[in-house]
């Protein structure tokens, strides 16, 4: 056995409270190494006297898949008196050894202290996001491109909608009346949740460059117009989040260029992370900004009073326009005693509000509790992309990700994370899949059957085409005769399934069927106590067979997809990029 | 190369920032597996368009030492903008492989996102212990047992001083005036900090079942004896550190005889944690409590009255009594929220407060920067006590773990911890190592040399004798014939060393010299840019003779503790629990 593979640590993804009584525990193994692993549990406190040892019960893990190294085992295990002391049985043919955090033992040591801690469920701490989030179906809108219903506040030089493609700096007039107007459609797809990027008044078209945090953008509209768009989602059931850009402010934010006319004797300097003075803002900027990009100044979010007038924006959005979450920009450059203090503002204001972060990397540090509630699931955007539309990686790099993406978390932050397959900073999934509409919907549905909340960047339901940004932020096309309404029928199906079918949405006792093989069949199975739902996605271009395991011959199951009852054989036979979604109900 | 045993994580000990510019990042890999690690790092926005790949320096990690299983390594590195990617080249023999957030690579990966994040370092959540903890030396007093100075205020049946060995329930009079009156002694230690244990109004005489928080027992004086207490320690330069058991309180505490008398219909009904009424206070006790102690009921910490109330302890005593610090008992089993506001109130009141926790396991979770700033470091204390008086582990053992103990958290949480060999809850560290004088010295320099901030437990400096609780706790000899004035003396010297030199606090470039052999001479160095630290202890009942590596034969050295100077040569012979400590200055 290689020990030195082994892993586990506490209060992360591989030990977290999932309730008062319960605690989920995870251990990370050399791949293929160990071939059954016993958690063994109980309450420090619990002493056996005449046997001079702790008393302990015990509990086989459940595989929970692997990845490219490694295998993950997890068990839920419920605590006497929510204290916990743990360790670990590890056993193949050839040895059986305990893991402790003090180390591994031939014997499992009798002293409670050498085990592992999980110390108190503390209620407070247990993470708990919103209830709505894991049920929800997100649609992002791009405001300046989705409809425009008022042209009478267009802004200056707007294009006709549609009239060519986007440039950098092109306006074509989106507006909150546009959004109004189509909240029938946005409603009819099934989605129950809007995405909006910023709103605030700014000086570019995707309005990252924020002028006043406390006003619409003049060419959406006005306070008065949001206010009655969200009012109007609610009422068809449909939440509401914004885009919090709190990392920088636009280059025509009053503060800043405050700074900029009055140099030293500007209130404002300690706003900013100022190098030095007078301040250049051309590509020698000598202030920390966004990346190199001159125009977004980096906020100082320490400093207090721009902590208080954030903080303060937080909260305005929530209690005077009723929005249901943020989505934060740039979340991990902006310091953790900010968002942790950004949590209790805005759960005070809203205690079921959804508190969603810009992370590319792992970010385990901001999901401890008590800063996001989740953040965009790029991990998995980059493995649906990559093994569907770029060939990046292959079929079993592909599952490994999956794997590995599955375990990054712990599953109450999996049940809630943001899961999309592109955004207005990425070229459209249509036209990263070279135009094939059956390779799109092949990774929606990777999307709408793995635990989290998708999203659907407008259009891609009516398969608009756009590469890289600004291309992918076209005008939202309204002719119904160039909308796909083929592709608008699928998509509008999974979000139904999703919706109807909770076994969509959890990844218990997720497993792959599909081996590690040469050819691009993708299957997996996940269950709940009544359901089992079977997937089967062909990645290639010729027709491909699958010999299902064994259990699956003769039963009977519901086609989601075709919508009908069917028997299944021993072998599944798939077109070039076919797939099929199965239904078992449990007896 | 086994991959499977690499391991890297950000935001933890792995990685954490020292300074506003600057970085540590470490990585573990399997022991003996790869002989050289490179860290490749810079600005994720550092892009060479003509090479179409992202600008990245490197920089050779320095090996950090190895435990049972894993070997460590670390680099520190000064960032461009605040922001950093990195990854690892590892390197031996056989194999050239490139370590990086998305796994391992031939090549470099030339995409910046494919390597580890560090976002950007934010003032705020750079962990900054206060300045004067890593040079202080504590002395611990328990005060019922260390000094009666007004027998006026004796409890009720108190036994003359000495008289017999404790009982659980003895009482001796110790108290305030009893301390001030030895502060002389104290100072003339060389200490420079007390930690008291509880000195609130309680029922034992241990005080860990609080009455009042908010007042000082009777036994031991009143608020002006304490206030003054603490003026003269600061007036000789001591520093003052009180015991908050806000994990549970005692059975007469007002609130909780309350819940008792008046069940359903008490106030204070949610400041516990109830499981049914009325309560029983026996052995079925039918609440939450520390252990199984019916006596000691476990606070509720979320319940916001009760939250308020602690935390107003936390101030009133730094504002009206001017404390320097506080040890948390109980900490791990007190939710993270309350610690956290604990953090904000104590700082608030007291920048330089010092925030110790109770925790016997893995404390990661509570050392992020905004909870504690060190715990008691009893991995130490165990390490330190197997393999010198219990004979649990082997010198190999014990080499492994002070490595593992190092490489534990993050070095400049290393620097505060709080190093103990024993306190009012284990026996005395004389009485576990037989009565061996010598031992205890071996023991007490492990200590010393140690990063982090060392405790003596009143009476060891002059040999006092006892055995597990309550017999640890015996009155502090007074009698100065029956005090080891040798022991004494190397106390003494031991204490002036470590505050000379800074190079016994620090560990930078720590390194075993001895190999992990059959003798049990342990030797290491420890380096700062002018001085150099040797240690040479022999944990033996023979002599035994220590083969120095070839670059020591001919070193002109001090012997710190023979205070002379003296040329070694190429090997040092040690008498049955000797010890040697040679400072080189470096040229």
């Amino acid at each position: 056995m290689i020990k030195e593979a082994v892993y586990h640590r506490p209060k992360n993804e591989y030990a977290y409270a999932i309730d008062e009584k319960s605690v989920h525990i995870k251990l990370k193994t050399k791949k293929n190494d160990v071939q059954k692993v016993t958690l063994i549990f109980g309450d420090p406190y619990d002493f056996d006297s005449n046997q001079n040892s702790w008393i302990s019960n015990s509990t086989d893990m459940w595989f929970n898949g692997s990845d490219d190294l490694h295998d993950y085992w997890i068990a839920k295990v419920t605590t006497k008196h929510r204290r916990l002391r743990y360790g670990f049985l590890l056993e193949n043919p050839i040895q059986s050894i305990y893991y402790t955090e003090r180390g591994f033992y031939k014997k499992a040591p009798s002293d409670a202290s050498y085990y592992f801690c999980f110390p108190y469920i503390n209620k407070v701490d247990i993470f708990s996001p919103p209830d709505w989030v894991s049920s929800t179906v997100w649609y992002q809108i791009f405001p300046e491109r989705f409809a425009n219903g008022n042209p009478s506040i267009n802004p200056k030089n707007s294009l006709p909608w549609n009239s060519r493609r986007p440039s950098q700096k092109s306006y074509y007039g989106g507006d909150f009346q546009g959004i109004m107007d189509k909240l029938d459609y946005i409603a009819s797809l099934g989605v129950t949740g809007l995405y909006l990027t910023p709103i605030f008044k700014a000086h570019s078209n995707h309005k990252y460059d924020t002028i006043d945090y406390m006003e619409i953008d003049p060419q959406f509209g006005d306070k008065d117009t949001f206010k009655k768009l969200v009012q109007k989602c609610h009422a068809k059931g449909i939440k509401v989040m914004l885009d919090a850009v709190f990392n920088h402010s636009g280059l025509y934010f009053p503060p800043f260029q405050d700074v900029i006319k009055n140099g030293d004797n500007s209130p404002y300097k300690d706003w900013f992370h100022l190098h030095n003075l007078p301040l250049k803002t051309d590509f020698l900027a000598n202030y920390d900004t966004f990346g190199y990009v001159p125009t977004m100044p980096k906020l100082n979010t320490e400093n207090k009073e721009v902590k208080a007038y954030l903080l303060n924006v937080a909260k305005y959005w929530i209690e005077e326009f009723d929005i249901d979450g943020w989505r934060l920009d740039v979340a991990n450059e902006v310091d953790h005693a900010f968002w942790r203090d950004f949590r209790k503002v805005v759960k005070e204001a809203k205690p079921d509000a959804y508190i969603l972060g810009e992370v590319w990397h792992d970010a385990m540090p901001w999901l401890l509790g008590d800063q996001f509630d989740a953040v965009m699931n790029y991990p998995l955007t980059t493995a649906i992309t990559e093994y569907f539309t770029t060939n990046n990686i292959n079929k079993a790099e592909f599952m490994n990700s999956v794997n590995k993406i599955l375990n990054m978390y712990p599953e109450t932050i999996n049940s809630v994370q943001f899961n999309l397959l592109g955004s207005h900073d990425t070229a459209r999934i249509l036209t990263l899949s070279n135009s094939n509409k059956e390779k799109v919907k092949l990774q929606m549905l990777m999307q709408f059957t793995m635990p989290g909340t998708p999203c659907i960047y407008y259009g891609d339901e009516i398969s608009m085409e756009g590469g890289e940004d600004p291309d992918c932020r076209r005008c939202m096309i309204w002719e119904e005769k160039k909308q796909d309404k083929e592709m608008l029928g699928f998509v509008k199906k999974i979000i139904s399934l999703r919706k109807q079918f909770k076994v969509f949405r959890t990844n218990n006792n997720f497993a792959f069927l599909s081996p590690k093989d040469r050819n691009n069949i993708i299957s997996f199975t996940k269950s709940i106590a009544d359901q089992e739902l079977l997937v089967v996605l062909n990645n290639s271009e010729f027709t491909e067979k699958f010999k299902l395991p064994n259990k699956y011959n003769q039963q009977k199951v519901l086609d989601l997809i075709m919508e009908d009852e069917r028997t299944l054989s021993d072998t599944i036979s798939l077109p070039s990029y076919g797939f099929a979604v199965y239904l078992i109900e449990k007896k």
